[in-house]
């Protein structure tokens, strides 16, 4: 908390307050001048800890009369409900993930986007694009055969000195040699399974989890088995306990620790202790999943799984391309005992990777640039997440819950009344809205009436617009009840009208229609 | 042929002359003034005929008396057997390949390697680094959000243009729509074999052929079934129809018909449409691993066996980083029937590419700089073949046998007196040499008494010094006999003595032991 900055942690300060009570809704924070005086601080830091509550939505600046605390609208949401853990999964539930998966591509691409919550990326203007592009421009210069020679099986060398050193951060004591290059996260799961397990296999994941996941799974003929997993603390310890007491033929067991995807929930350190220790005690191949840790709110990510891995048994997989940039499909894998096997599987699979962007991220991830884009990157999406959680709690019909992640890309929404997400996904597609429905993310039905939304867009018009609209369409259809499943929402073609109207008066709407 | 320049066309007309006997060897050429005024010719044309015939080893000069009839020595040495086509292969022969390749890179790494013979790979020098880099600081500048967005998952729009046009060359008339870029043809073959066979499955092979393919169907659990193979003409029709009759159980039919690797061999059409005709018939999917074909020395590469397929049953993989760039790794992989499963399988495997690799190379690839290239590669490559062929006619004790192939990168050597090429490797490897030994291109040990020699360094004093000692090592080991397997050979350290010599005392030592 010291490495914040000073208006940050007398913010911090001021929030607290709210939250016991000390400071209610209405009620004006001190002026500028008391804030000077009582906390010994210039007129700038001052006027920064005001800004930095009245964006965080916490307090609201009135014309000449000073800032006034508000209760952001996120904090009436409710939150959502623990997962029983003390019953066992039920395999049989297993419904099969491709044909779901292919049949929302196929749909998704029926109509042009207008509005993409469906993914869970970053904008384009989150990510270092000039900064990277110079250095890849410079790797071609200082290395002029980086295209006529192969880069090495493992990787860049100098990429992978600098992963080694970033990996001390979060606990995990490994050398480059320990580390191989992949196709992003993804290449790094496929290789991970197909290291520890055979087709036939089953793995334990977590319940609800991203169907990329699921597909690996699928594709290598593996099957899941989907352990209860909190919105707060991520995989259920208890729950997996019974499930490998119940089940004795789990060969693996996947898990994505911090900012889970869907959920966003973050495991405690007491969780991944006990979680690395029951696998190694089960001799149960451990493979985490840490694409998203340096997007959690703070100064350092949190200790990665692996650091309480005493004897190769935890298999760690991050990549880039959701916190350095898009375009890149830069992952890494550190396969403890299994490191030749998943070496071998590599080359058989795809050999090395290109050196180009390697070696570019690596220059660039190797200096100071890279820590202050990360710090800039979780600000923003910070502000993004509140301000899309402000805009549901104001445009979703009561009973809507959510959990407000300390992290990330997305949230994960409750829809009331258990209504079915691919109706919503069906009414805002004829919209060109795309979101992703909770089918998607379990072999199950079990999450059919939740949606994850991106928050990876910069909040404006268009969010705010597509947002309130997601919430009409929810509204039309709890409303119209189960039985009108089949008959399609009134389709509304963007008026040429409306795209007329000039700017403000746009906004004017907005605005009004967000305060109703 | 009628696109060859003018001097090439007569030299191909002389080089005739000496094959039928009509020049014999010591026959003097005409001189230049009788070229000229015999074939209407200028004095620029009469010195390139003379000085091509010069470069390929048909005549020499002689000071002030002209150009001499010569036989190159490769002409001296026996081309290889036909392999038997009417035994049905025997799967029991099984003896597996990751261990043979772990010993083999294992071993490899115990020294640094002074000169590789072992791999397929052109030298960085023979590739259009410049050119490339441009494109790729161009697309950089172009695309300024190249990094940040992510490519689509079938690949660059332009790059798959490129390659759908050029695809026409071959006969192939398809779409961008149908191609799928991939991490080089490896992964292509992943996702064929995948696509169209499960673990436990039979794929019939090529034999010999490259050890990649054998890890890759032993890493995805698929078992080879391999069928034999010309050095001239490739897969054997006859051999395939009677393993097919012979088992029942074959998924797939993977083959190289251009340059086949090792061998070196291109299917003469008949034999590709009747292969693609009988794999249709039998609904056995056939994948043409179409890596080497503009390596063949012609002005425009074969026909693609996928030209003769109508049913959508030939899965084609290629890629450009053995004809465009040794450090790119980009294949692609047109699917026919199968291309949605293989879509599928490559999003849940990697992924998309990244974008700039793709976009650099189809803005390269879309200009006459691309065709240019493969030209000066294919006649870079030519030379070197052929000097290495000779060689080894020189060099190689009598009852060694090569196949000259018509392109590519590499020369298939038999060694005589079945001597284990394995004995060769590991003495070569105590004087840092390394060669691929023929036990890594079967699963069976038909192969043992074969090297696989790389001719993609351009011919210098090291290659020629290093063909040199590697003929001395064969004849050494023959001499011992078989018994004597077990003992080293005396390692040569380089001597400082020799390092010290002028280059010019070294140049004469290595031309008359060459001539010996």
């Amino acid at each position: 908390m010291d490495s914040l900055p000073l208006y940050r942690q007398l913010a911090a300060h001021y929030v607290d307050a709210i939250h016991t009570g000390s400071l209610k809704q209405g009620d004006k924070l001190p002026s500028l001048r008391s804030l000077m005086r009582l906390h010994g601080i210039s007129l700038s830091t001052a006027l920064q800890l005001c800004r930095t509550m009245e964006s965080d939505g916490w307090v609201e600046a009135r014309d000449r009369s000073g800032y006034f605390v508000r209760r952001p609208r996120r904090l009436a949401i409710a939150p959502m409900e623990e997962p029983p853990a003390g019953v066992p999964p039920d395999p049989a539930q297993y419904v099969g993930i491709h044909a779901k998966v292919s049949d929302f591509v196929a749909r998704r691409r029926q109509l042009p986007e207008k509005l993409n919550f469906s993914i869970a990326r970053g904008a384009p203007e989150l990510y270092p694009a000039e900064a990277l592009r110079n250095a890849m421009t410079r790797m071609l210069r200082q290395q002029p055969d980086m295209l006529t020679v192969a880069a090495p099986l493992k990787g860049h060398r100098q990429f992978r000195e600098v992963l080694a050193q970033r990996s001390l951060r979060v606990g995990m004591a490994i050398s480059p040699e320990d580390i191989l290059v992949t196709n992003g996260c993804i290449e790094a799961l496929n290789l991970a399974l197909r290291a520890v397990a055979q087709p036939g296999d089953t793995v334990a994941v977590e319940s609800p989890t991203f169907y990329g996941l699921l597909q690996v799974l699928e594709s290598l003929g593996m099957r899941a088995l989907e352990i209860p997993t909190s919105p707060q603390t991520g995989l259920s310890i208890e729950a997996l306990e019974l499930a490998i007491r119940t089940y004795d033929n789990i060969k693996a067991v996947v898990v994505v620790p911090h900012l889970q995807n869907p959920l966003g929930s973050v495991m405690p350190d007491a969780h991944k202790a006990r979680l690395a220790q029951l696998c190694e005690r089960h001799g149960i191949p451990l493979i985490e999943d840490d694409t998203y840790s340096e997007l959690v709110d703070a100064p350092t990510p949190p200790r990665a799984l692996k650091s309480w891995d005493a004897g190769g048994n935890v298999i760690h997989c991050a990549s880039l391309h959701k916190i350095l940039a898009p375009g890149l499909r830069l992952g890494w894998i550190t396969a403890g005992r299994w490191h030749a096997r998943v070496e071998m599987l590599k080359y058989a699979q795809t050999r090395n990777n290109e050196g180009l962007s390697q070696s570019g991220a690596g220059l660039f991830m190797a200096t100071g640039a890279y820590d202050r884009h990360l710090r800039h990157l979780r600000t923003c999406l910070k502000t993004q997440r509140e301000q899309t959680a402000d805009a549901i709690a104001g445009y979703f019909p009561a009973g809507t819950r959510i959990n407000l992640p300390p992290g990330g890309l997305q949230l994960w929404v409750e829809l009331p009344e258990r209504l079915s997400s691919s109706r919503v996904f069906d009414a805002a597609l004829a919209e060109r809205i795309v979101v992703a429905p909770g089918t998607l993310f379990s072999n199950s039905s079990r999450f059919d009436h939740y949606l994850r939304i991106n928050c990876g867009w910069p909040y404006g018009e268009a969010v705010d617009t597509g947002l309130r609209r997601l919430g009409q369409i929810i509204e039309t259809l709890m409303n119209r009840g189960a039985g009108a499943a089949a008959a399609p929402l009134p389709v509304r073609p963007a008026s040429p009208a409306a795209a007329a109207r000039p700017p403000e008066a746009r906004r004017i709407q907005s605005s009004s229609a967000r305060a109703a």
